[in-house]
């Protein structure tokens, strides 16, 4: 048992609040009964798993970890090789990020694609994000992404981590689900072209409501960023655009929002095989 | 000028960063060029302005400024009584939310509206929300509202507050567009059956999709914590039950991404005139 909040292990895990030690190490920390849960359940790549036997007071707690402890002892999990690591009540703390530490906390493996591997068939849509600053949105992106069966997410430029503590929270494990791909403009739109990928944009200018527009498959939804949208240079490289009707004083949705309005409209689409038409006849 | 950050103006809104100085005083913080004038437009209430000019840098800030105090002169606004106060950087800094302060401020009258007051007509249709956790979504529900034509939002039982800094940034100036009602469970059924408004629940176990369902007229559309969702009296209280498709390993969307699906699936029928055929024939 670790009783050292200096250990060398547990400084790692501490550190892995920090976006850059997350980035060099290809890692991320999980935290919470659910949360963890989640995370095995969605097939994350689990490293080690952090016990405070201390502070597993519900029965819960012991019956989700000896299911835990069964699941990854199991040959489907022995792959990963995850390691247990039982510490003290006080080093749990040191490293937990919420109130209440519940005792049980997973390190896990990051996992991204290059997008030279990403080969979109038929009926493929992915979503690409311009700078998405929002962990929180990012989250939700993905959950809504595991919602409509939207296999992955290029993240464009400097944008949030969505192994960040928020954005994992807010995904409700489906980080773990969907794959992703850190990119940047230019070898997005070159990906695109070679790989005959049709770009959907977002713009509050677009005559075609993202209702009424057809979607072709094989493409990608793309998404400026929560304060700029898309540049100018941006939505010239979509193939078409589409806008989000307002009645009021607001000129734009929540990102996430956003996103999920017109991912729910391609998946209505793909289920019901046609557009929708704007009046009936 | 005010230089003194003990100043007794300066402690109270200070203090507005808690919520029950907020609901003790009626009082909301509003900080930044672009929330402030968000307000403004808005039509936010205001009761005082704060301008630290040496941190007025910009341009763009003073220009601001100017206009702003053109109109809060103009005969419109006077009846607000607006007060305009000058303050030291280091007393605005003392009341600042924000990284890098632009030197102005709001402090804004909340508007609550007493639910026996609230008479919906017969295309009206507004949100209730059960014990609402996240001001985040909370806000992101009042800009769906304001972008969908819903007139107003019900915060059943104990829940984010509206005038909550994170939930003011979310709704992008557009809390101050909706009507806002605070109430509890029992008042809002007895409510909505004396006033003959039907309910409509989002609930994952309904065997209607949301997309296939016809919407009443003059309806609220109930949502549940993003924890719980509806509790079943909450589901047996509704007169129809909607649900959401998901094909993955998720069973629920961000609870604002949620309700906003539903409100721009009601905003197109009442556009559109009917409910949307699931198959076309």
């Amino acid at each position: 048992m670790i009783t050292s909040t200096a250990n060398h292990r547990i400084r790692t895990i501490r550190s892995l609040t920090r976006r850059k030690e997350r980035d060099t190490l290809g890692l991320a920390y999980v935290e919470g009964i659910r949360p963890v849960i989640e995370a095995i359940e969605s097939g994350a790549d689990l490293e080690t798993v952090v016990i405070a036997s201390d502070l597993l007071t519900s029965d819960r707690a012991y019956s989700v970890l000896s299911d835990l402890q069964q699941r990854t002892q199991s040959p489907s999990y022995q792959h990963l090789n995850i390691e247990y690591l039982e510490v003290s009540a006080r080093v749990f703390r040191s490293i937990s990020n919420r109130d209440g530490p519940q005792g049980i906390a997973a390190v896990v493996r990051q996992r991204w694609e290059q997008l030279e591997d990403v080969h979109l068939r038929d009926e493929d849509c992915w979503v690409a994000l311009v700078e998405i600053a929002d962990p929180g949105n990012l989250g939700s992106i993905l959950r809504s992404c595991d919602a409509t069966g939207v296999d992955g997410v290029i993240v464009l430029g400097t944008s949030a981590d969505p192994y960040d503590r928020t954005a994992l929270r807010a995904s409700s494990g489906t980080t773990f689900t969907r794959r992703l791909v850190r990119s940047n403009w230019d070898s997005f739109t070159a990906w695109a072209r070679s790989e005959g990928v049709a770009i959907t944009g977002a713009s509050g200018d677009a005559i075609q409501s993202y209702r009424g527009a057809n979607y072709s498959s094989k493409s990608v939804l793309l998404m400026g960023s929560e304060r700029k949208g898309l540049s100018q240079e941006q939505r010239e490289a979509c193939t078409h655009l589409v806008s989000i009707p307002m009645l009021g004083k607001t000129d734009s949705l929540n990102l996430a929002v956003a996103t999920t309005l017109i991912l729910y409209e391609q998946l209505h689409q793909r289920e019901v095989g046609t557009g929708v038409p704007e009046k009936s006849t």
